[in-house]
């Protein structure tokens, strides 16, 4: 391994990464600078919308999940924190902005950005690349350059010459931000050059801090601050002035700014720690990490860390096929997200300062998201971060009031977005697939205790009625399916484990969807508690159906544990076919397509929806019918129509890596249709090799002979050189190490 | 000692505190149940009237300083945290009150009980003695018993049959309160019986947070919480019931339940742990302190631990002045309060977690009042604690952002409530007295650092002119008055120390009172940054004069370092003794009179006003002119006329204890001066006999021979035995044990 890494690296993929795509548009990607997985997300924000709160879904809002859009004209700022093609969000902490001039301590409009901090900017002038972010903010005539380390965030503006040099923190900026989010800030000048504090906001994390400290290379001349939500209530106070250098400054709307002279080309450098723990955790984490003032020396660390990274696959393809793999490769990289300090410390979901012992702590779990290809892939290839995110959500469980595994955990919060019990999935797949560095029981409890607490959305009236009904719960049609699924996860670890009466137990639950399956429509269909299914019925309608982010259509197909009883109850192999065939084929009326949010139309392909995750696995079950050319067709279109090295190339979030995942797993040649199985399902490998540089040091390779834009189908296998004829390959092939070597043909072969 | 105190505790000085003292109108202490210097204040809140933002000072806040009136007659409920004797106010932390039937969660109005939680009581039916408090809530015919440990309130209901008993637990209720206060708040229902959770509020301490861990006796049945300022942001909560049942519960206004049924008679008890660094840190604390549920034995150890105090003076005196001056001491062992967990931790003002290295920290410094006499007794009888306040105070000195000590500290912030840099006189007193246990250099340090400190409260001005120019700062008379002390307090500390140069440079700075001794009107006087005096010139008057709580003629008294310079400013003795007698005898008129804040008609004796601590030194002046017979006339005047066991038995605020280690030191016959100066001038005692049992094993005794009501001058006193002539008698004298006898008679011994 050590030789190919070498090699690779010697390639450099991170230079294959273009950051902005899914910039524009639906993906919901930042450019900014982080390094993998890490807990810093240094990105510029094009703008900084406000949430008016009582009005729900605003549009304009959900633009900015990721605080930046690449149509946009001007630059906020730069913060810290990001999610990476999430669709919803918060984040956005401590906005950066260099100016000069007059200090304007409000952002101002994106038509008037004179009238505010903001810059214009060109896309000609800016950069992007692994670890490195940089712009000219025109207005200034300030260079700005990211780059960072895992908890380090590093600026580096390039000044004119002028007495009055400024560099704004504005502590109120947010993603997703509304009048009143943040609940409590504090900064304290600790010295010239030295600054620490916190936010805490309540938004899609109900309560969430975050500590920083900042350090300025050059001493800060003056300084001052003023609290748009200014309340007297200590008078005390009143002995100083506040607003001009009076090194404590708290409140709820506080808006900061350091300003000093420079000369014409004048760099001023910024380090910026975070911290989950403390102002001590975060000044920690800034000198352990970025001891340096060499930005140049950080940045090529963080290039070299994203190189290693992607080096865990090598591939071989056209410049522009590297880049959009490489790019989904990034992209699955950046979630989850580190949550500790460098001394091993971070907050629990108790609110309690917890030590990590043993592991390393991460959040950012979008589980409903990432169960299905993002955390198989990384058993594949991010092992030893397999068994630390597990060990993270095993802490919050056991944090957990509800004793239960999370569901959408970030900073020390559970967001509760979604449905369904996923983390049971990457737990039980992990547990299959022997990757060691968990404790089984331990885990198998965590996972019962999960699947089991009543109040949690439906599961006390899934036990009781065997589905969800939906006059109890909404998406309860959805809700009993993944629950299904993720009690076959369960009987599976408990079955392994050598637990029979909890596997039975689990796997009797395993089958609820029969209980939802309408045999006359032929779809899965809500069901009322009276046992009565919910009418009127529309298959293709995602609105008060019980299906979230999905139909019943698309829902049909989940019963990822067991196709095979699915096409069973479609009638067999042909029947299911021949309706799986109707799903690519309908045309949706305008209605019905303006219902399937979070998608472009470039999305779709008739009622496929590429963009929501419950369709991922659908094109691979043609392969359970027998056949795997169709699934081969389909994976190569979704491929080559919904993956371009263009800004707007995602056609829906990316949804921390899951979207990039399937395009990983999809090029390579097969996809886990069903986590907790040890299977993956051959699709049609869409690189002329791919060599997977395994953790136990072996490697895995595959090769499609004769591929082309028109070769896409399989006609012969070979595993290790043998002819091989199942379209199933288990993870133990896999971490073996040997050789998958696909012939490719123009004819589909039946 | 050991049999002194055993002989003490057989007398139980406890039996003799009355807490009731001062709870009607100006004295602002509280009758609730608390251990000597305890963390925990557990104590009724008879009324939780608002602040308006923007609208000022408001009487009726004012009075709620310690969230009890004696006169009002209905109780709110039972908060954990209380000030005592404060003039102005914060806490009331954790609002409990138990009721039955319907569930209310808003408190009601005084006129109209029923209309919320709160209940009607008689005083028939209440108690209060030291670490225990009883009341009747006779509109749900339960019995509340309350007492504590050092960090846990324990209270005891006992409860009539009801299928609907409830405990209510109000966030949002608070002490100073405006909508607003709590920025942010939590709970968590572990289990049954367990809950935890903080808040965090925006008061006078900027921002504060605090954690608690609540214990039932008995598994909860149901409960329930309001959200009175819900946000809903986060739609994900919306699948759930958050009102009713729902463990984790966070927002700006909680108001919550919990519910049970209960048999006649039965007792529901509840244990309230705080602490300010996490809820693990209340639950360890919980634990630790109280990990019985006998409440007797509870009250019993609380009992114990006062009367361990209280044998500190042992008196002999009649019942009613036992009463009165026992419920001082207790008053003066309540303040400054305990501030840290059983584990060593605590918050430290620069917002991290520190430990505790070797000593107990405090918080809750009311400084310009406590320097005066309260931090000088504890110096004779709270060596070891002096020690661990000093220790606290160096602390915050390292954590502060402008590095230096507190003025008024609280709960991990700066109050900048009052005046000068007292903290300076505490160590600077206790290291002139040889008190062991701190770093001498370090407390120089720290008393240089904050004496230098430029943008502190007109430091920077006194530094430049030599005083506090009254148009550069308000109240810059009295802060020239009390800098110049300090210093001298700094340069005596820095001599005995070996350090002449900064002895001399703050003996320098000492003589400031010169600066503004305005010799045509015979008072200090407000000069201005041109070298003028202030005009208009009203020596009555308290506003806008360059003085605060007190006028001219009040701190024209004000050098406490040099008495002599002063009498010779005024002429000599007999002009001095003249103009000192005049200040008691003025008649104030309406107008000067409305304008003495804070006290009583009954504190008044002509312009001396006993309730602003400016005048506390004063009657002892006539000692250092020659004429100590007046001292002894009026300290027995105002010992017998303000201090009364009687519900407004204070005349002004106790202002955490100062009023009280007055009432203590003059009823011994002596009086810190000058603390930092290691003297006490003799007044007059009142009591047959004291005995101070030292920590050091040592005894000092008083006896008043012949003491009676006319009998109040001084005719002999004797040392040890020998004649003494002085009316000094130094730290040591005391601290080597021994004998003090005065010889009373009826005529003043010119």
């Amino acid at each position: 391994m050590f030789l190919s890494i070498l090699v690779c690296k010697a390639q450099l993929p991170a230079s294959y990464v273009n950051p902005f795509i899914g910039t524009n548009e639906m993906g919901h990607t930042y450019p900014g600078a982080t390094v993998p997985f890490g807990m810093v997300q240094l990105s510029p924000e094009t703008d900084t919308i406000q949430y008016s709160v009582g009005h729900g879904y605003i549009k304009d809002v959900y633009r900015y999940c990721a605080g930046y859009q690449y149509s946009d004209k001007t630059i906020v700022g730069f913060s810290h924190t990001h999610f990476s093609g999430t669709g919803h969000s918060d984040l956005g902490d401590f906005l950066v902005m260099p100016t000069t001039g007059k200090i304007q301590l409000n952002p101002g409009t994106a038509d008037d950005p004179g009238s505010g901090y903001r810059s214009s900017f060109s896309h000609d002038t800016e950069k992007a690349s692994p670890g490195y972010y940089s712009v000219l903010l025109s207005d200034y005539n300030i260079k700005a350059e990211l780059t960072s380390s895992a908890r380090v965030g590093f600026h580096r503006y390039t000044f004119p010459e002028t007495s009055q040099a400024n560099i704004i923190l504005d502590m109120v900026s947010g993603i997703y931000n509304y009048d009143g989010k943040v609940v409590w800030s504090s900064i304290r000048i600790e010295n010239d050059t030295l600054v620490t504090g916190y936010r805490q906001t309540q938004g899609w994390a109900r309560e969430r801090i975050v500590y920083f400290a900042m350090v300025f290379s050059k001493p800060i001349r003056n300084y001052g601050c003023r609290d748009e939500g200014k309340v007297v209530y200590n008078d005390f106070y009143r002995k100083f002035n506040t607003e001009k250098d009076f090194p404590e400054m708290a409140g709820r709307k506080l808006k900061t700014y350091f300003s000093f002279d420079t000369k014409a080309g004048e760099q001023i450098l910024v380090k910026f720690a975070l911290s989950s723990v403390s102002n001590e955790g975060a000044i920690k984490n800034l000198e352990t990490e970025i001891p340096t003032w060499d930005f140049d020396l950080v940045h090529q660390q963080a290039e070299d860390a994203w190189n290693k990274e992607l080096c865990r696959i090598t591939i071989k393809a056209s410049d522009e096929k590297k880049i959009i793999f490489y790019t989904a490769l990034y992209h699955a990289f950046l979630s989850p997200t580190l949550f500790m300090d460098v001394d091993g410390k971070y907050r629990g979901l108790d609110h309690n300062i917890h030590y990590a012992d043993g592991f390393t702590n991460y959040t950012t779990f979008s589980l409903w998201d990432t169960y299905r290809a993002l955390h198989p892939l990384f058993t594949l290839i991010q092992q030893k971060r397999t068994s630390d995110m597990i060990n993270s959500m095993l802490a919050h469980q056991q944090q957990s009031v509800h004793h239960i595994l999370p569901v959408w955990s970030h900073y020390a919060n559970e967001n509760w977005c979604m449905i369904g019990d996923h983390a049971v999935s990457v737990i039980a797949d992990a547990y299959m697939k022997g990757i060691p560095g968990f404790d089984a029981q331990k885990a198998l409890d965590a996972c019962i205790s999960s699947a089991t607490y009543a109040p949690n959305d439906g599961i006390g009236d899934y036990m009781k009625f065997g589905y969800v009904p939906s006059d109890k719960s909404s998406n309860g049609a959805s809700k009993t399916l993944e629950y299904a699924y993720d009690d076959y996860c369960i009987s599976r670890m408990a079955e392994k484990m050598g637990k029979p009466e909890i596997a039975s137990n689990f796997a009797k639950r395993a089958e609820a969807y029969n209980l939802i399956w309408d045999k006359s429509t032929g779809f899965m269909r809500a069901k009322r508690s009276d046992g009565t299914f919910q009418s009127p019925f529309d298959p293709l309608s995602t609105e008060r159906q019980g299906f979230i982010e999905g139909n019943a259509w698309n829902y049909s197909f989940y019963v990822p544990q067991d196709p095979t009883k699915l096409i069973a109850m479609y009638g067999g192999n042909n029947k299911f076919i021949s309706h799986l065939d109707s799903l690519f084929n309908i045309k949706l009326d305008e209605k019905h397509f303006a219902e399937s949010e979070d998608i472009t139309a470039a999305g779709l392909i008739g009622n496929y929806v590429h963009g929501n995750e419950p369709s991922h696995h659908v094109p691979y079950l043609y392969v359970f019918a027998g056949a795997p050319w169709k699934t081969q067709e389909r994976i190569h279109q979704i491929v080559n129509s919904m993956y371009h090295n263009t800004t707007d190339g995602l056609c829906g979030n990316d949804d921390c890596g899951q979207m990039s995942a399937w395009y990983i797993f999809s090029s390579l040649g097969f996809y886990p249709v069903c986590p907790g199985s040890n299977e993956y399902v051959i699709g049609s490998p869409s690189v002329d090799k791919a060599t997977l540089n395994l953790e136990n040091g072996k490697q895995f390779s595959i090769t499609a002979k004769n591929l082309s834009d028109k070769n896409i189908y399989i006609q012969q296998i070979r595993l290790n050189g043998l002819i091989y004829k199942k379209f199933i390959i288990n993870q133990e092939d896999i971490m073996a190490g040997g050789t998958l070597e696909f012939v490719m043909g123009v004819k589909p072969k039946k």
